[in-house]
């Protein structure tokens, strides 16, 4: 369908622009549930994701189960440790009373994988470049992550986990690489400054002239 | 600042799953300059996007240098060629029909590079899976494309490239990570399919589920 073309005015950009600014990686939830029709429009808003090759090969997986989110919450204690144990000195006490995951609290669990060689797409455009297949199942998470955050509900982006156990724990088709695993509910508070800023661990440089080379 | 936090409508979230179904890899230009303004608003809006443990490591290269660009394109028509050899043979004719870049004519060119390990960010959240900087330059590349096409401008990623070639043709500092090259320009049609679905190449496939497994 063309001819259609839908025009987006500057009051619909300055709404992106605050969707934008308040999409926060959320750690801190409500026990309210998000019901089975929000999670199946996230998804299909999820589908609709740039991919190489029109191949989608993002694979979703809703963790459920009790005993495989335990493992995962094990998973991430022993990485989360490493990394305190790795820290230097002056941050480790900073680093300690950071709360990185949302795993006890969040009432939906999503493990998101890409499918390294898919079928779909025929190989267009990743030839040179394979990474584009896990870039696009990137951008179904992102995707994602704006859906929800117009519908008032969280995510948190856990990466701090050992890909290999988490394949394992979740049984998935061998081969599938892990991509990351996200938190999902209706945050306890919302900001439109990251916690790791209001906590003090980093802030954020806005110096587009910082990051822009010219060539 | 919180308590003030934004109300998304349903209203909002019907432009929203509008630009997801109308952003497009576009390939096919006008001639029609992108002014220095609007390109950085959206270089501003890019670095609103997600970044493991804050480093927002994407690092954008406007590339403006007749030469640059000529080197850009003897780069993607060599990567194409060799695609198109390693084509099966039902597919090659199809292949070679396909427009699968808009270097030629789009006025912007931006070429995306993460730098593999920033100190922004403190190593935070990257142990385990260094590969999230690279997939937070990717959510960088997602929210500009998003925010172009709010305004009505189209962006076309070129990933059928030799990366090393790229990083030397830009002569960028030395370890940043290739990530992919973005043509951008107002698009001489718009469409709420995708060019390769339209060509016959493939098609979406929007069953969910398909993609969620249950865990």
């Amino acid at each position: 369908m063309s001819g259609g073309a839908p025009k987006f005015d500057a009051a619909f950009r300055a709404q992106l622009e605050t969707l934008f600014r308040w999409r926060r990686d959320v750690r801190r939830f409500k026990p309210d549930p998000i019901t089975p029709d929000v999670l199946d429009d996230l998804l299909r808003l999820a589908a609709l994701a740039p991919s190489v090759g029109l191949s989608q090969p993002w694979r979703f997986v809703s963790v459920d189960d009790p005993e495989r989110r335990a493992a995962l919450r094990r998973n991430f204690e022993t990485a989360n440790a490493e990394a305190l144990a790795a820290c230097g000195e002056e941050r480790k006490a900073l680093y300690a009373k950071l709360k990185l995951a949302g795993l006890d609290e969040a009432p939906r669990h999503l493990a998101l994988f890409a499918e390294p060689q898919p079928e779909q797409g025929h190989g267009l455009g990743r030839r040179t470049m394979p990474e584009t297949v896990a870039y696009s199942a990137v951008m179904a998470a992102h995707t994602l992550w704006l859906a929800a955050r117009a519908h008032g509900i969280g995510v948190g982006w856990v990466s701090i986990l050992d890909p290999a156990a988490v394949a394992a724990a979740l049984d998935v088709p061998s081969g599938w690489s892990f991509i990351g695993y996200f938190c999902l509910g209706y945050p306890q508070a919302e900001d439109d400054t990251p916690d790791l800023e209001r906590r003090g661990w980093e802030r954020r440089r806005q110096d587009i002239k910082v990051a822009l080379l010219q060539r």
